[in-house]
Parts: C-alpha cells; structure tokens; sequence
C-alpha cells in the first residue's frame, strides 16, 4: 500500500540500502580527495536564524527558503523565526564570521550536507539534496582558484569521469565586455540570459530576445560579434591542433583570452579580471589540469554574490552543471563588518549520482549482501546455541545475520538466498552432539560440517 | 566579534573540523558493530508531512515538533504543512508501509541522522541532536529484543565503555504490578513518576507524592512495599554471591524475575510480559552479554508507543541515559492499517561524546593535522613549481596543504607549525635548479635537501 500518508513530501525522498551505500560510496571517495587537498570537514546546523539567510540569494532564493515557526502556538499569527538552510556557503561566511579567532588564517573545508530549497520539482530537481562544498577564507591569490580546480577535477576523476569540461569565466571580465559593448548596468543580467541561448536560437533569435529586453541594438550587434566570433576561433583551433585535444583546449583557450583583453580594453576591473583568468590558467597547468580547463567568456552564474573567477563543470549528457563556485570576496564581511577573501567549489551530490547510475559508472559488489553468514535456528531449544555461534563468528569480524524465530529450515534458507547471504549455518542436533555445525554454501547448495570452533575460519577461506 | 547575527540557533551547534573528527570516529565505530550484525542503512528525508508527526509523540511531544511553513506566502496564515523529524522510530514506520513489497521479511535497519525538538536547551540537550537507531521489524521472537542489547552493548564497548548498565522492564509486566496493586490505568503514570524519585525523597516522600497524585493510600503502600523490597534483593544477592560482579548480577536478576512473578499474579498480559524477561536474559546469556543486563521493574520510559520489552543503557555519571529502546508492536499498523511486530534502540550521539569527552576516552592522534606535508611558495616566479610539487606528491596518496601566496619563509613556516603539519617542503631557486627540494622537519627544525623525485618516499619514511 502506496498512499499520500506514507509518501516523503514531496520532491524529498527515502534512501533505501542500496541508494544508502552509493550515495556513501561517492561521498567516501570526494571527502578523501578533498582531504588529500588539506581541507578539514565543517558541520554546521540544519537550521538557520531566518535574519542569516534572508537578502542573501537575491529575491528568488528568498522565496525559495523554508520558513520554520517561532516556538510554541506561533500558528496564528504565523511568525517565522528560524529557515531550512539553503546553501551551504551563506553558513559558512557567518561560521568564519564568529569564529574568527579559532579558525586558522586560511581556513580551508569542506563540508557535504543536505539544503532545502521550495522548488518546483523535476527530474533530477528536490527540495532536499546534498551538496559537496571546498572553500578557502583568507586568501586573495589565485593559487586558490586552481587548487578549488584541481580538487573538483581530481573528485570526478576519482569517480570515474574522464570527459567533464571545466568552464572558467570572471565576473568583473564579464561585466567589462558588456559595458565596452555599450550595455547598461542595469541590462547586464538580460544580456547575458538572452545570449545563453545563442547555441539553441542562432544569433537572429539572440538579436530578437535583446530587442524584446530593451537592449540598444548597436550593443547587442557588438555583443553578437564579439560572441559569435569565439565559436569560429573553435574552428581555427582545430584545424590549428590537428586531432590533439589538449592542444586544441590550449590554443583556444589562448586564442580566446586574446579577444577577452581586446574587448575588456581599457577596463581597470576587467583587465585585472582577464589578468586573473590568465594566472589561473598558468596554475591550473602547473597541477596538471589545465586540459580540463575551457575560458568561456559566456558564462555567468545566477547567485549575485560572486566577485571574481566563476567556475562550472559540464559533462555532455546532463543538462545543468555537475557544479560550480567562484569568489565571492564580499559575503564574509556582510557577517563580519570587515571583508574576508573567499572562494570555494560545490559539486551537486544527486546529479553525479545520476549520471553515475546511467553511465553505470559504480563499482560492482557495492551493494553487497548485508550479511557474509546467516546463522539458522534449528528449534525452540537450540535458539541458545545458534545466539552463541553468532556472537563468537561476529568476534571474529564477521558479519552475522540471524534468523530471528524457529522455522522450517527450507523457508530459512529461502530467505538467505532471498537476501544474497552466501553462507549459510545450521547448529542441528546430530552436529551439536557431535561439537559440529553444517556450513551450506547458497551458491553451489553444497553443505558439509565443520567443527564448531572452525567454522570462522572455514567461512573466510570459502569466500576467497 | 561573536554576536546574535554569527550565532547559530538557539539549541543547535556548528561543528568545527575537531569536533566533526570525533563525531565521524564515534558514528563509524557504531556503524562498523552495527553491519556486524546484518543491519543495513536507511535514510530518511530531514522533513516529513506535518501530518505523518502529529499524534505519534503524545500532547507534549506535538508541542515540539519544529513546524514548516507552507510554501509560498503563507506567512499570514501561519498555515503549516511540513515538519521537521522529530525521532527516527515514527519515519522507519512510515518508510515500512510505504515500501512494503521491497523490503525483506525481517527488516533490519540502522538509521544515523539527526532529529530536532522545539525543547527548552540546557546542559548536554539540543534542539538538533543526532540518533543511532537500531531497529528489527518483521518478528515477535525474543531474539530481536537479545541481538538489540548485544549490539548497542558492543557498540558500547568497541568505543571503550565497560561500566554501562542496560536496565531492562516490560511494559505489561510494569502495568500488572501497578493494577494488582490497586492502581487505576489512569493513575499509572503518576505512581511512576513518584517512584522514579525513590532514590531521591525516600519512601516518606513517595508515601506523600503518591497522595499528592491522588493515589488510593493502600494501593501505594503496596506499590511501595514491593519496590523497597527490591531493593533489600540487592543486599542479599551481594552476600550470596560474594565478590564476584556477574555471579551477583545473575543472582539478583532471578530473585527479581521471582518477585515479579509474585507480583503480576494471575494478571495474563503481565504473566507473557515476566516470560518474555525470561527468555531475553536467556538469550542475552547465550549472546554474551547478560552480565551487562539488569532487570529493573521501575523503569517506564516515556514514549507511549512501547507495547513490550523495554530498555534503557546507563552509566553512573551521566543523569540520563545514552540509550533507550523497545518493543512497539502497533505503530507501523498506524500507517499500514495492519500491524508489523517491530522492536528497536537508539543510542544517543550527544551524549556518548559528552562522557567521552569528560572521560578523555578519544583515542590519542584522531584529531590530527590537516595535511601530512605543506608546499611552500619561495616567490612569484615559483608558483607553479610549488603546484606540480603538490600534485605530485598528492597522486602519491599524500595528504598535501599548499601556503596559498608568495609570503616571507618565516611566517610560512609558522602558518606549518601553528597548524601542527610536521613537515614543509621548500621549492627554492638553488635547490630547484639542483633537481632537488628542501624538507623541513617542523618538530626538530632540522632542513635537508632530497631529490625532487624522492620527496614522497622520504616523507614516508620520516613520518614512520
């Protein structure tokens, strides 16, 4: 019986066993990357005061966050002291904030815990996911960037991805072109959210949507020119690097840092951005993943609070990012009263695990059977014996299941079988009396009996 | 500056690196003991249809429970429809029924997250608090309630405890004693918080609490009678059994058995409920663990969902328990319209580290540096080289922090030092140009020179 009363809420859901282990699995392998990097784990609480999260993630994240009622008969007057987290970068910013004086003067963490968000969900969107956060405080050199890159690059690659494009980009660069190109402040977000679709609508239809923005046509010609331009240095690239993709990567990425100065021009910020862009690419290089690394000077980021270097990584067969980060060196001193230079990385728990699962990229054997032996009850009066037997097996390490209740032993050993348990053990009468046991092998359906006091060891050597 | 706005929620805790190390420790020997068992993990969602919580806990614990808003506006109407997990008992109930036709006959699950209550905070209790459940459901045998305490037990003594008592009572064996002594149902939780302060006030002051609470005067003085009798077991039990703690045990949790077969009389519920004691301790004896048990017929648990074996663990410096479980027969068929036998136990988190902590029961070395080595940066010039450096000697499975920026040597040594790393490597201009790096031993201060392509193998082998 399936019913509204025993579903999750909605766009939330349960984690059988076997979703349990994948999920730790992934997590298992970023944590130790990440620890190989010299992060330390943090852990902050569920819930947050509402005044933390509120005006943090611009107009649309707050009316995403989960509003908890004030303690106590609140129904009423619906008074909302306390939200679900959101993200997992705004408690951070107030972690660095109060704990200034314990926290070294680079703090570097990661932590992966689940937010909330009241999304309309969708395949592959939930109101509660995981996400795998690395940030560095402290620090304003772009060492930080390309160590946030490499750590995300060498996570997924531990993972088994070998074909993820690490999308780089910067802010104040970004926000250079659109000013050069003549585009108001006020229009950036509507030029950029219209130029996403240059892949899908072609540049009339990119030109149509900066009309219906209110963008001046003559900066959105420039615009275009400059955009369209890049996907031809592709072509030249190509042809430039034969059939080495890393080459090609190298001479596009040069090619396109070229136009990216030319078109910030004589923007103070955006030439320090491009300069950044640069520096990061030399680092990035330095630890051997600069082949991963694509300058695309499109790309933006919704969250408002980045500063800097954005970053995203993409794989071809999955809409959306596996993740994404970027500086945000101002978010610290909104908690704080002075800044904190900050950047950091997130990638997306649920959406790896998808692409995961339809590439059939998990190990096998992680979904093992929950037990190595289960130790049968041969009647009412030996249920003694067979509790003794299992606690001496689960001293030696191994893991023990136990029928529960006495049963006919053909519906005992259905349920190992039913259950994947390779072993099975019967404590019976004759081989009590006689200080044995049967061991029944569930694959072969052999059975033979071992002494009692060897039983342990006959289970390993049989596993081998 | 540590002000209302870095706080976090009244009640609830950030986790700083340090913490979250013992807390992993304390979570990964419980899990490793549990699958020892054959328990498998579940997770559940942190929030739950408001409507899946209310009436599960009793009057107060629906006071508690962190109620959401509805999504979008709904902050006039304070209307609520999601709730934040209130135990891990009422979401494996739900998840039993809604998953019914996927899960096998004797599910055994352990479940490891945290819950949050609307309580007042106080010393050692949080309004976010983590559980370790271990639950069994699919069987009336006694076995279950056996394997429960053997496993918490060992959970318990693989984290180090030996001086725990698993205080064991059954709730119809409990609730005969109190009517054939003459108290009314309804007057039943009011004799037992009265006797629970036995130790406290002294029969005089339960004598006076009893009448207080509007208990029949005879009713009480048999209820006392019987339970200050137990008391005067204790005494000879240590004279019969001389020194020997188990020999003791033994003895007087079988003149209790005898008293509470007096007491329960002809009482039929309660007659099931003193065999089912009888057929635990037989089965903990096999299991090895029945010198921890003690049968204490005053226990009575809050929650009123139990319907037999009840069961608390304790240790004599902490007010309060570290675990608690039982038998609760009905509540999957709140769900599921049809019952489903099910008994379990959680161990609390919080205050398995609070007596851990105070005890200094973490091993030596947990909370260790953050990174095996660090890669200095000697200049500008040299970034890159420090970089390939670190990913070298992090493909190398060492755990790798960099100094982010070009600094003086000094203070980056002392960033190394402060941060307790022992060793730092030192890319600079003479020994690079020689092939070679310097490695600092940051506890003797000693610095030699190694071959580039030997740095890993040398750190290995100092660090031994």
């Amino acid at each position: 019986m399936s019913s509204a009363r025993t579903q999750p809420p909605r766009g939330m859901r349960d984690f059988l066993p076997a979703d349990v282990r994948k999920r730790e699995y992934v997590i298992g392998v970023i944590k130790e990357v990440y620890e190989r990097y010299g992060f330390e784990p943090l852990e902050t609480p569920a819930v947050e005061n509402i005044e933390t999260l509120l005006g943090k993630y611009g107009e649309e994240g707050n009316q995403l966050i989960f509003k908890i009622l004030k303690r106590g008969e609140h129904e009423k007057t619906g008074e909302a002291d306390l939200a679900l987290r959101y993200d997992l970068t705004v408690p951070l910013a107030r972690v660095v904030a109060q704990y200034q004086n314990e926290l070294p003067k680079f703090f570097k963490r990661y932590q992966i815990q689940p937010v909330w968000r009241a999304d309309r969900p969708a395949r592959g969107r939930f109101r509660e996911f995981y996400q795998c956060d690395v940030d560095v405080l402290g620090s304003r050199s772009m060492v930080v960037e390309a160590e946030l890159i490499a750590a995300a690059s060498d996570a997924l690659v531990a993972l088994g991805f070998t074909d993820f494009v690490v999308r780089l980009n910067h802010r104040q660069a970004l926000a250079a072109v659109l000013n050069n190109a003549g585009v108001t402040v006020e229009k950036h977000d509507d030029a950029l959210i219209a130029l996403d679709k240059l892949d899908k609508i072609g540049p009339e239809g990119v030109e149509k949507e900066f009309a219906e923005r209110g963008i001046v046509e003559a900066a959105g010609k420039r615009l275009l020119g400059f955009f369209t331009a890049l996907g031809s240095l592709e072509h030249a690239a190509e042809i430039a690097a034969g059939e080495n993709p890393f080459v090609k990567r190298a001479a596009l990425n040069n090619a396109i840092l070229g136009r990216l100065v030319e078109a910030v021009g004589d923007n103070e910020a955006g030439a320090r951005g491009v300069d950044e862009l640069q520096s990061i690419m030399a680092f990035a290089g330095a630890s051997g993943v600069a082949s991963r690394v694509k300058i695309d000077p499109a790309l933006a980021r919704g969250l408002s609070y980045y500063t800097g270097a954005i970053i995203e990584i993409s794989v071809a067969d999955l809409g959306g990012s596996l993740g994404g980060g970027g500086r945000y060196d101002n978010l610290v001193g909104m908690f704080l009263g002075k800044d904190v230079p900050a950047c950091g990385f997130s990638l997306g728990l649920e959406r790896i695990i998808v692409v995961m699962s339809e590439r059939e990229m998990f190990p096998a054997g992680l979904v093992s059977a929950p037990a190595d032996v289960m130790v049968t009850i041969w009647n009412e009066d030996s249920v003694g014996e067979s509790l003794s037997l299992a606690a001496e097996l689960r001293r030696k390490d191994l893991r023990v299941d136990v029928y529960p209740e006495p049963d006919k032993m053909g519906k005992q050993f259905k349920y190992a079988s039913s259950r994947s348990i390779p072993f099975v053990v019967i404590a019976g009468d004759e081989e009590s009396a006689r200080g044995e046991v049967a061991v029944k092998d569930m694959k072969s359906g052999e059975q033979r009996s071992v002494k009692r006091s060897e039983v342990a060891e006959a289970l390993r050597n049989r596993e081998r």
